[in-house]
């Protein structure tokens, strides 16, 4: 994994209006904690439950959920439950998908939620079970050994705890293949904040990768306004990032509001902080995705409408020749011709032009002079297509396929 | 390459009311030529262009092409003498695709065929450049070395020859990353035959993979009855080959019939024929396939329609982690069925059922007993996902995603 060395863990910017930071995540802003434990679902013994925990004064709460047509048990739970508009927590476990186990998976995600509700009422803070979203990541198909979970639930309630500390806990307790934790927050000078968490490593496609996210403001909003701002969100980020083209039974990205911030930002302030820590978090996920040995961004410019570039940019992203080469790197446009060229949008052959990290290979479909000779050998790779017919421009985030993806895609089940 | 070991190269069989033999290809049925030498186009010094002769007394001809909108010059070539349905001959190079090289590489393609012309008259065979189709394949985007291809042209002539060794030297001649040269023909008890070869091993995908193949035919036929044939034959074999997702810029399947036979067979006679022979040397584009050490049958059956059966399979058979799974033979069907998930047809998650090499792993949705423990280790893999709600089935001829794939991807601009 080249990401440990070249990625600074702690990089800090502005963006959005605000201050990002990688140091926090979803305890981050006012009125959230979390917690981070060792339940023993894992055979690893590594951390394999995570609790968020929102204190209010206002539990608004927007989700996201996979588009795929197999639902895991908790994907099913949490969409019943976020039709109120409302979340005090959210229960995340690794270690297990809870996915394809039928009737009896979904009532142990019901039970999970029952018993996070039942020990948060204990610890005086009244909640129902129709208050806890669920979250799952791991192997599809098998049962949870559910008392390892519910005694992992009474111990992640008495861990909660604000600040960094919890978050982080968290973070690190929802990784599966991931090998970093993935938080980052957005601060507005003090006035309110976003936070958020995210695991995904493998999997990564349109329409959410297999990815758990949680993010949390303490910013004042309704249910409406949250939900506009996540799908605004992840339509630009997590939508945008496609490693595989797969996707999975388990996405869910959720996002919740205190109001301990007393301040309202505007749905566009919202809008861009929300979107802020989706992108960063969705460039962590690239970074940190299974076998990367390249972190690509496929740019599809010229096109007829967002839509042609968009799926074009996307058939680039999964084309398997196309990240082999970048593998190798190797220059080796005419993949990136033969792939576009199966695209269905709007397209001119003798149209398109092609750079590498801004150095072009192809004009008006025809090699360039000393296309072949294009250094790819740094592990950032500019992918630029221009089709030459209109204005719009979409940029998806890949990577290469490697040797790597290989071995861990097949040498253990995941 | 497992192929080779495990393949007979003649193995001989009965289909279509014919003997199937793969010692012969393009020139087993009579009126047919072939001829296969070293122009010195590849670098390596391997054989590169081949050539096949139609001596009558009819000339008709059919051909099927990528459905790539960015089209190598030798298939607009191709398409446009293919309008008059009639073919004397085919010329074909590996070594170049002359692919994305602008009016300059239309022109070598021309000129290539007026060299053919030139070259069969002066022989004897008068012949115009206008029926004389052209395929080429290798690395995209390079002007072809014309000297040496027009040099080759003349060998080519001079070398032509009947029987069996014509068309295994053209067979040799236009492979690349193949590891064996391809060839089928089906013999109707002396009385008329079909004969083919074919390349490919990589970039096999719907629509035609990155494959050339010339079948060739003694039956009496006209061009209209040869395309109906053809396009029956493609749509049952090549189309159902998909070893990565990818589409070439100059796939190309060309049907030619002499009626030296004098025999007039039904449309449903030919298209058996035709069809026994693509599916032949579709399963041996399967078993040659780039870094293959799996051969794959998905298959989706219970489906409402052929079409949902199709994309199904086909959504399976290219998810890189079912890939990865299957080249691990790692049984692991939860990733199977978040393959068929985003497949965009109809279906129920709680009615699908998988088997692995008949073994059930999945039942109704939810995991079958024992489904861990499916013994994948043989080399052949047949997939059955039964959707469970109707009555269509297609498969999909396949191959594993393998470290070899990748090897062969990265390392080697091809």
């Amino acid at each position: 994994m080249s990401s440990d060395s070249t990625i600074d863990p702690h990089p800090t910017r502005e963006v959005a209006g605000g201050t990002l930071v990688r140091s926090q995540g979803v305890s981050g802003p006012a009125g959230f904690r979390a917690s981070g434990i060792k339940a023993g679902i894992k055979a690893s013994g590594n951390a394999d439950l995570a609790l968020v925990l929102n204190e209010g004064p206002e539990l608004a709460a927007a989700g996201v959920f996979t588009a795929n047509k197999v639902k895991a048990a908790p994907v099913l739970w949490s969409q019943q439950v976020l039709t109120t508009g409302r979340l005090r927590a959210v229960v995340l476990n690794s270690g297990g998908a809870n996915a394809c186990t039928g009737a009896g998976g979904f009532q142990d995600a019901h039970k999970t939620a029952e018993e996070v509700a039942s020990a948060l009422s204990n610890w005086g803070t009244e909640t129902g079970a129709v208050e806890v979203a669920v979250c799952s990541t791991g192997l599809i198909g098998d049962r949870l050994p559910m008392d390892k979970v519910l005694t992992g639930v009474t111990e992640a309630v008495h861990e909660l705890a604000g600040g960094i500390s919890g978050g982080t806990d968290a973070a690190y307790a929802i990784m599966t293949t991931d090998t970093v934790p993935k938080q980052a927050a957005l601060h507005h000078a003090g006035k309110w904040n976003v936070g958020g968490m995210a695991k995904g490593a493998g999997m990564l496609a349109p329409a959410l990768a297999t990815m758990l996210c949680v993010v949390t403001t303490d910013a004042v909003a309704t249910a409406a306004q949250l939900d506009a701002a996540l799908r605004a969100a992840t339509r630009l980020t997590f939508d945008r990032l496609d490693v595989d083209g797969a996707t999975s039974t388990n996405d869910t990205v959720l996002l919740l509001a205190s109001g301990a911030s007393n301040v309202t930002p505007t749905q566009d302030e919202l809008n861009a902080a929300v979107t802020a820590v989706c992108d960063d978090l969705a460039e962590q996920m690239m970074a940190d995705a299974e076998g990367v040995t390249k972190r690509v961004q496929v740019t599809v410019s010229g096109a007829v409408s967002e839509h042609d570039a968009l799926i074009g940019a996307r058939t680039v992203a999964r084309d398997s020749l196309v990240k082999t080469a970048l593998f190798g790197s190797d220059p080796n446009w005419g993949r990136v011709l033969a792939a576009i060229g199966i695209a269905p949008i709007e397209l001119d052959p003798d149209k398109i032009s092609v750079s590498f990290n801004g150095a072009p290979v192809c004009i008006d479909g025809v090699g360039a002079p000393g296309a072949r000779d294009v250094d790819l050998s740094d592990i950032d790779i500019a992918l630029d297509i221009d089709l030459g017919l209109g204005e719009h421009a979409v940029t998806i985030r890949t990577t290469d396929l490697s040797h790597a993806y290989v071995e861990e895609n097949s040498a253990y089940s995941s």
